[in-house]
C-alpha cells in the first residue's frame, strides 16, 4: 500500500499510474453487476416485450438516485446530530441539501421517459411482475422515514400497514430503525429551537413580534369600525381582521399550536416554528444567510417530492386507468392520490410560513447587541483592533 | 409453468397473485446487485471522500441509460436490416428513436448534478481512480460505432487508437464487431436510397429538382447583369449567385459529392442524400409523414450527443482546468474538445440539409401518379368502391 | 413592393438586402412595446421592490407562450373543422400539437424561477396589485375553453362565475364565443367518430371487441367457479371478475356511458371513444400511425396542463400560505386546488383508456380488406402494376 | 394617495380592494402592448407563414428574460459598487446571481422549442426579415458588456465592429456606456482583491501557499530522480513535474500572469486570482460561505451562456446549413462558432481555477487569529460574555 506522502504526490497529478496495477473504469463502477441486472421476465416466459427493458432501467435509475439522496440525507443528519452544530459545517449541510434538490428535479423529469411506454405495451408484461410493486421500494420508504413522514400520517394501503409488504428480515429492521432514529425533520427542529434571539432574556424576539402584530391589528380594527358609509365594506373588513387574528392566535398560543400538531396540520414544535420565523425576518444578517438558504432548500425538497408524487400519479392513471388495480394488487391510483395530501409534507410549516409573516416595515428592529450577535467578526472590523495584536506572534509558526 | 390461457387471464387483471410465489420488487430489479455496486476507493484507502459517492452514482446512471439507448438502437437496426422495410414497423422505429431523444435530453441535464461536486472535492479522490477514465466506457464507444461514427474520423487520444484502452478480450471483440456490422447510419442510408420517386423512370425527382434550381439561378444571374447603376451591388450579387451555384453543383455532381465524403465533410451516399431531400420536400404526403419525423429525430440525436459532449467538456474544464491531465492520463480537455467537430456527427448531411432546400413555390409539383403512390388507401376512398365488394365475404370469419 | 419573382429570388438568398430599406431586429420584434411594458407599481408608490420585476417578466413570458399555444390550437381547430379531414394535413396537426407539448413543458419548468422570489419579498408589493389576479388571465380562460373545459365542470371562484371578473366588453365576448365555438375536444371527437372500421357493415370492430371481452371473462368466471380448494381465493376471483365486467359494461352499454358523461366522469361521445380504442389497437397500421401519435400528444397536453396547475398550487401555497387570500381576493390556494380534479381534464377518456384495453393476443385480427383500408398505396406495391401504366404519360408535363 | 399606514394595513391583507379603483391583471402586465407586438411580415406580404409566429414569440421571450437578467446584473453591480461591500448585502447578491443561473438554464432549454420549426418552414419567411438579425440584439450585447466581455476579445463580424449594426443613436450610446462602466467582472475582481488574508502582514496566505507547493514539487522531483529502474518512467515523471512547475510558476510570477492576461488567456488581476484561491481553500469558514457560493454561481453563469451559445450554433446549422448566410447577411454559423472560444468566458479564471488547487492535506492551516477573522460572532460564543452585558440596557427601547 502506498504511503500517505505518495498519495499526496499522486493527488498533485505527477505520479504515473500504470494500467497493469490500477483500476479500470468498468471495474471501478462495478459495471459487471450494474449492467447484468436487467432480466426481462417477459423473455423468461418466451414472450419478450421490448418495453420491459425501459421499465427496468428507469426503475433502477430511480433506485440509484434514491441511494444517493439517502446517502446525502444520512450525512446531513450526522452533521446535525452533534448537540451544538459546528458553524463550519453549515456550508456542507447546505450544499448537500441543494444537491438533493437538483437530483429530485431530475427524478421529476425522468417520469416523462417512462411515459413513452404505452398502456398497451405495459399490458403485455405487467401481469408477470405480480406482486412486485413500487410500493415495495425499501429505499423510498426509508427516505420518507428519514426525512420525517410520520407513521400516523401515512395513508393505508389495502387496509394494511406499509411495513406488511416487507418480509420480516433485515429490510423490516432497517425500516423500523428509520422510524425510531431522529429524522431530518426532528434534527432541523432541534437546530431551529437553538436560534439565537429566541431567548426570553435580551432581544426576546417573540414578545416583540406578538406586540407588533397585535398593535397593527388593533389599529386596523379601529379603522374598520370607523367605516360607517358602507355597512357591507365594514362587515367584510371586520370579518377579515377577525380571521387574521384567529390565524395569528394559532401561533401565539402554544396550546392551539399543539392541537394543530396533533391533528397533523402542523409539524414543528412551537419553539422551532418561532426559530424559522426569526430567521426569515433577519435573513440578511450574516449569521442567518446560510440558515435562510437551508430553510428554502428544505421547502424545495418537500415541493419536489410532492411534484414527483403527482407526476407518478398521472403516469399510473395513464398506464392503468383510474379504476384498475396496481401491479402489486394495490388500488394504485387512489392510494397514490392520497399521498398528495399535506400530511405527507415533512416541512409543512415552512411551506405555510408565509401565513405568519409581517411586512418589513413592521419587523422589530435589531438591537445593537443583537445585530452584533448575528454578524461576522471581519465585517465588524474586529480583526484590526488591539485585541488581535496579542495573537500576532503565532503567525510565524 | 402457467399455460398460455392463464397468462392471458392474468393480463386481464383478474387472477390473484400470491406473494409467496411471485416476484418481489427488489428481486425483479436485482437491487441486490445494483445497490451493492458503490465501493468508494477513497474509503478503501481510509480516506473516505463524501463526494465520491455522487461521482459513482452519476456514472452508473449514465451507463444504465447508455444500455437502454444501445438496446433501442440495436432494435431499430434489427427492424431496418430486413431488405425491404415493412411499413407496419415504421411507428415502432420512430417511437424508439424519439425515446432515445428524450433519454439523451435527460443525460444532458444530468451533467448539472455532477457539477455540484467542486474541483477541490474531486481532487481528494481522483488520483485513486487512475488509470480509470470515461474514455474506457465500452458502451459509449459501442454507441458511437453503432450509430456510425467512422473510425477514420476519430480524434487520436494520446496518439493512440481508441481500442488500445480495452484489453484484448470480449470487450475488444464487441467493439471490433460493432465497427463491422452495419451501423444505424448505414441502414438509414440504404432505406433512403429506396425512397419512392428517386427512380429515373416516372416522376424522376432529381432531374426536375436540378432543372428548377438551374433555371432560377440563371434568371437571377440575368437580373444581376442588368444591374448597371451600382457596380458594387452588381459584383456582390454575381458573387453570391456564383457561390450558390457552386454549392448546388456539389450536390448535382456525384463526383464532387464523393470527394466531400472522402474528406469527411459529407457522410451519406449520393442516392441517400437525394432521398432525404425528396422526403423533406413532400413530407406532407401520407407516405412521407413517418419518414420525415424520423429524419428529424435522427438529427435530434446527433444534436443532443454533441450537446452532451459540450456539457461534458465544460465539466471537465471546471474539474481539471484546461491544462490538467484527465484521470486516465488523457489530456482530457483538449481531446474532448476535438470530438465536438462535425466529423463526429453521424447524420451530418441531415444537419446541413437546409443548404439544398428550395422555396416551396419552386418545389416540382407531384404528378397524379406520384401523389397516388404517396397516399393512403383510405384517404383515396378506395375502400368503398366495387373492388372491395369481392372481399366482403371474408368478414364473417 | 417587390414582385413575386423577386421574392423567390430573395428566398434563394442571393439578393442583397440594404439596411436602409429593410427591417431591423428590434423593429421586427416590436421591442419598443415589449420591453417598455414593465412598470413596477411598487416604484410608483415610491417603494420599489426589486422582485416585482421578476414577477412581471415571468407573467409576461407566460402570456407570450399562452398566445403561441392559442395560435397553434386555433390553427389545429381550423384544420379539423373541414368536414372531411384532408389526410395531407395530419402531419401539420401532429407537429403543432407536439409543439404545444414542448411549450407546456417549458411553462412547468418556469415555475421554479418564480419560486426564487420569497414570500417576504412578495409581501412587500402584493397589496399594490389588488385586485389584479391570475384569475383574470383572459388567455388562460380562452385556452381552457378552446381545448374544451366544460363550463359546468368549472369550480366556483368566490361563489361567482369565472366570467364575472371580466368587464362586459370585447374580452367577455371573446370568452363567450370561445364557449360556443367547437372546441378542440369537440373536433377531435368528430374526427374519431369517422375512424374507418367503426361502421357496422364490413369489419364491425365493436362487435368483435365485445365478443372477445365477453368470451374471456366468461371463461375466467368458469375457472374461478372451479376453484373449490380455497373459498377465499374463489370469492376474491369472482369479485374481481365481476368488477371487471362492470367496467366493460360501462363502455358496452351506451346508456351507462352517457350517464357517466352527464356526471362529468367521461367526456367523449360513445362513438368517439370507440374510435380511440380502435386506433389504439391497430396503431401499427400505416393509416393509424399519425392518429395514434396524435392521441398520445393530446394526452400529454392534458397531463402537462394539470402538472402546471399543480406546480402553480405549490407556488401559491409557498407565497401566500394555504390559509391566505389570493391577490385578487380569491381564496387562492383552495380554489386552485379544486382545479386539479379530473373534471378539468379535457381528454379524460384518453387518460383512462387503459381501462378498456385488452392484451394483444386477444385483439381481433384484421381482415384482408380492413388491412388494405389501413395501408399505404406504396407499401402494397400498387404503383408498379398495370393500373399505373395508363397515367405514365402525364409525367412529361 | 394612500397614507403609509394604510399601505401597511393592506400588506396585512385585511383591507378590501375595490375593483373599480384597483389594477386589473391585463393592465398591470400591460398586455395591450405585449400581446399586440406580433406582426407577421409574411402576412404583410400576403403570404402568411404559420411558423413565423413561433419565431417571433420565442425571440420576444428571450428578450424579456434578457431584460430580467440585465435588471439583476445591474442591481448586483450597484451593490458591489460601494467601496466597502456591506456584508449584509451578500445574501441578496448571491440570490440574484443564482436566479440568473436558473433563468439561463431555461433559455438553454427554450432552444428546443424553436427547433420544432423546420428549415423548409424557415425558408418561407426568412428573406422577409432581412437585414434583421439576432446580431442586432441590443440587450444581448449589453449583457456581454456588463458581464465583462472585452472588446478586444470579440470576434469580428463580417470584418466589422459589433457596434456597426446599431445606428448612431441612444442604443449606440448605451452600448458605449456599458463598455466604459465597471463590469460585473471588474467589480468581482475589486471585491476579491479585498479578501481578508491576502495582506502580507499577518496570515500572509500567498507566501504560505507558494512555500507548500514548492516543497511538494521538490520532494516529488527528488523521488523521481531516484527512480532508476525504468528510464522511461523516470523521464515521464520528470516531464510531468516540470510541466506542473511551469503551471504554478505562471501564477506565482505576476509578470507571467500579466502576459497571459494580455494574450486573453487569463482575465483576473493577480490579486483577484489570489483572493479566489484563498476563498476556495477556506470555504468552510463562515466568512467565506457566501463568497464561495458566489464564485460557483458566477462560473455557472459563464458555463450556461457558453452552453446557450452552443445550442444556438446547432440551431443555426440546422436552419441555415453551415455554408449559408445568416438572416442579417452574417456568415452566421462560422461567426457564432467563433464566440464559443474561451475568449468569451468572462470568469475564465474561475473556470480554470482547479489548475491551481492543492490537496486538502497541504492547505496551510489557519492560525487562531485568522480563523477568528473568518468566523461568526455567535459561533464563537462572544455574545454571552461580559462584553455584551453593557449593552443589555438598550433592549427595552
Amino acid at each position: 500500500m502506498a504511503c500517505p506522502m505518495d498519495r499526496n504526490m499522486a493527488q498533485f497529478g505527477c505520479n504515473m499510474a500504470e494500467a497493469s496495477e490500477g483500476l479500470l473504469y468498468g471495474e471501478y463502477l462495478q459495471l459487471d453487476k450494474v449492467l447484468d441486472a436487467q432480466r426481462l421476465v417477459s423473455a423468461e416466459h418466451n414472450n419478450e416485450v421490448h418495453d420491459e427493458h425501459l421499465f427496468i432501467i428507469t426503475h433502477q435509475a430511480y433506485e440509484l438516485w434514491f441511494k444517493q439522496i439517502l446517502f446525502e440525507v444520512d450525512s446531513i443528519r450526522e452533521l446535525f446530530i452533534q448537540t451544538e452544530l459546528d458553524e463550519r459545517r453549515m456550508l456542507e449541510i447546505l450544499k448537500r441539501t441543494q444537491r438533493c434538490v437538483l437530483i429530485l428535479k431530475l427524478l421529476v423529469d425522468q417520469v416523462m421517459i417512462l411515459e413513452t411506454m404505452t398502456p398497451l405495451d405495459f399490458m403485455e408484461f405487467r401481469h408477470y411482475l405480480s406482486p412486485a410493486s413500487g410500493f415495495q421500494s425499501l429505499q423510498f420508504r426509508l427516505l420518507e422515514n428519514k426525512l420525517g413522514v410520520r407513521q400516523e400520517n401515512r395513508a393505508k394501503y389495502n387496509q394494511a400497514h406499509y411495513l406488511n409488504v416487507f418480509s420480516d428480515g433485515p429490510q423490516a429492521k432497517q425500516l423500523r430503525d428509520s422510524e425510531i432514529e431522529p429524522s431530518l425533520c426532528d434534527l432541523v427542529q432541534r437546530w431551529l429551537e437553538r436560534t439565537p434571539g429566541l431567548e426570553e432574556v435580551g432581544f426576546n424576539f417573540w414578545q416583540k413580534y406578538q406586540k407588533v402584530v397585535e398593535k397593527v391589528l388593533d389599529v386596523e380594527e379601529q379603522n374598520a369600525k370607523r367605516e360607517t358609509n358602507n355597512e357591507q365594506v365594514r362587515a367584510t373588513l371586520l370579518h377579515n381582521i377577525s380571521k387574521k387574528k384567529e390565524q395569528f392566535e394559532s401561533v401565539f398560543d402554544p396550546k392551539i399550536h399543539d392541537a394543530l400538531v396533533q391533528r397533523g396540520e402542523r409539524r414543528f414544535s412551537h419553539k422551532a416554528l418561532r426559530g424559522a420565523i426569526l430567521i426569515t425576518f433577519y435573513r440578511d444578517e450574516p449569521r442567518f444567510n446560510q440558515p435562510h438558504q437551508l430553510l428554502t432548500a428544505l421547502t424545495d425538497i418537500d415541493a419536489l417530492i410532492t411534484k414527483w408524487r403527482y407526476n407518478h400519479v398521472m403516469l399510473v392513471q395513464r398506464m392503468l386507468g383510474s379504476q384498475q388495480l396496481g401491479t402489486g394488487g394495490s388500488s394504485g391510483y387512489h392510494y397514490l392520490r392520497s399521498t398528495l395530501s399535506d400530511r405527507y409534507k415533512v416541512f409543512l410549516d415552512l411551506f405555510n410560513l408565509s401565513t405568519f409573516l409581517i411586512p418589513r416595515a413592521f419587523i422589530p428592529p435589531l438591537t445593537q447587541q443583537m445585530r452584533y450577535r448575528l454578524s461576522l467578526v471581519e465585517a465588524l472590523g474586529e480583526s484590526k483592533d488591539s485585541s488581535s495584536a496579542k495573537i500576532d506572534n503565532e503567525e510565524d509558526q
